[in-house]
């Protein structure tokens, strides 16, 4: 490898196409990065239900036999936005147990289990509880993404798949982390397309805009990727059903080769997205789903990164209030004549295309789906 | 001609490219339109020059021996935005003599006088302030709009090259003019590129972000060209070298023949054109000028409009609060999970692409600097 591997932390709220992004990470990319944590945010489903779904993914992705033994933290993180915590609370140390009744969970993409009802089916089967193993007590997302930068200087990368709240939490309790942390990868707003919640906003980003905003005025080597370019990423029902294949006729269907995700996983990831699946039919009228997250990983993958992507670089601004709130706004101009919000905000590094046959044939071949993996 | 002429009033703060779109409507496009009024704002200047700018193009534009006696009434229209009128005056009524010290205008774009310091050559040789007449007394804008669409019920084209402020007032002030204004045609707004006043912001939209919305979230009738469209309609250097040639060497060159601009007028538009050259060079690094409002007016233009544009229907609404103050949003989906801003506001028709070629044969012929007419 020419390149160095990364050390990642996946920020994530699984969801649906968090898991396929896990399973692309772990099991097929350890020549390019090693996952040393996973951190987990409200968004696709609760915090609580994102852990649950975060530590299966952990054990489901773990291959038995594998040598490196791998196990790698699961750290709760904030249940709630910045917006929604208790004033005076500027370090969010009540984020880990606020009330998140009222936070919009978008259970009508992802299914009331995140999963698309298909987590009870390998909960039972996998789900070992010894070995997902939590970071220190009393710690949450926000310091484990920030010791974890201070241990290895430069050296991580955060790839945000969720709300950037633990992100923001990070930086407020350690300012030290905007200099420690290596990049920040951002699954998150629309710059040219309408936003997926609402004409102006997407998501992730609505989920949380102050924090969203905090972080793009703040943080120096921030990459993001929006629906500009995931939703142009997509594998198709033929994909799907591939999944559903195993390889491994001889039954030894855990062992991957390195390079593919496993029997098993693809069998979880069928299934999962059966009910993600429908809901593109109705909303968009696509047969087939959308690649949010696992995009967002290309985009973490500095071998891959300039192969699939061009990327912009300019200022981002989210907008807090009123009709558009949730919008992500990049100047690309950067020549005014007087000065404005955007003026003094650092320039991030904003997918606006991507080669959509490169990003497919990523993916396809990781997850062992491309039409050469018939058998 | 298949189509009947419209009738059209033209609300305009002129300003270098309004100047050119009223020289192109009043000496080229007599088989398609009728000018019936022009109706003036604030916006590239304050609101008495653009008054006395107007006054002026009905002037120069106008053709001595002109068996139509042409002649055209030119109305003050309102001096601020809907936003610094007076509490309690919601019909605008003190508008027309509001102070307008804290507007801003556009003056480094289109100069002091608004049209590039050109205009004391041709004011002192053709101003002839008889031949301008104002509307009845006491009217404004408002008033001529909502009582010409009323006289004649669907026939009227309003094309708004400015901000929407005398708009808004008309339909406050006689909700009828909904029904009997034929259309809208609206230069403002960017919807998948940046604003030219920030990142956010087109001009005329955040000269009055009220009453953008107002009027887009009422009106049914609207066409809207914005940055998107506008700014890929240049004219070049060498254009604007071929408007300061004469056609008439005869001297007579007051006389057009119906189809391209007058020697008069042309030389007028070459010369107020050099300092928005100017502007586009040092802001754009663009050997050329923007045609803004002439794009506008080709949109207005029914036989033309399906030649040029690609129009996409959806609702828009305009940010009035916030660091993104003034942006057009356009629901290019309208079909969402829950219902949002978007949901209740009428379908606008915007132009979302050009056929650049097609804009610029139609501008280029009319202005009479095409290769072709080089003699």
């Amino acid at each position: 490898m020419s390149h160095a591997r990364r050390k990642l932390i996946v920020d994530t709220d699984p969801g649906i196409d968090d898991a396929f992004a896990l399973a692309i990470a772990a099991q097929t990319m350890r020549e390019e990065i090693e996952i040393v944590g996973v951190t987990t945010m409200f968004g696709n489903v609760r915090r609580d239900e994102a852990t649950r779904n975060a530590k299966l993914m952990t054990q489901l992705t773990s291959i038995p036999g594998d040598e490196r033994g791998f196990k790698v933290p699961v750290v709760d993180g904030s249940r709630v936005p910045i917006g929604m915590l208790a004033h005076g609370d500027r370090e969010g140390r009540g984020a880990h147990d606020a009330d998140d009744s009222q936070v919009f969970v978008a259970d009508f993409v992802h299914a009331d289990d995140g999963f698309g009802g298909a987590r009870a089916r390998v909960e039972t089967e996998a789900f070992e509880k010894e070995k997902a193993y939590a970071y220190e007590a009393g710690k949450e997302a926000a310091d484990f993404i920030a010791e974890t930068c201070a241990r290895y200087p430069g050296e991580v990368t955060v790839l945000a798949l969720a709300s950037l709240t633990n992100v923001a939490l990070a930086f407020r309790r350690y300012p030290e982390c905007l200099h420690t942390m290596g990049e920040l990868v951002v699954l998150g707003g629309a710059f040219s397309v309408n936003g997926n919640v609402n004409p102006a906003a997407e998501a992730n980003i609505l989920g949380d805009p102050n924090a969203a905003d905090e972080v793009f005025r703040t943080f120096e080597r921030t990459y993001v990727v929006g629906l500009d370019v995931t939703t142009r990423v997509q594998l198709h029902s033929s994909d799907l059903a591939r999944l559903a294949r195993p390889f491994h006729s001889d039954g030894n269907g855990d062992l991957n080769d390195g390079k593919k995700c496993s029997d098993r996983v693809r069998l979880f990831l069928h299934d999962a997205a059966q009910f993600y699946k429908e809901y593109h039919l109705n909303a968009a009228g696509l047969d087939g789903i959308y690649m949010h997250d696992p995009t967002a990983l290309l985009l973490a993958v500095p071998s891959i990164r300039n192969r699939v992507f061009t990327l912009h670089e300019g200022a981002v601004r989210v907008v807090t209030e009123g009709i558009s709130r949730g919008q992500t706004i990049l100047d690309v101009r950067r020549k005014w004549h007087v000065p404005n919000e955007w003026t003094s905000a650092p320039k991030c590094r904003v997918a606006l295309d991507v080669d959509v046959d490169a990003a497919l044939v990523e993916l396809r071949s990781r997850l062992g789906c491309a039409p050469e993996d018939e058998r």
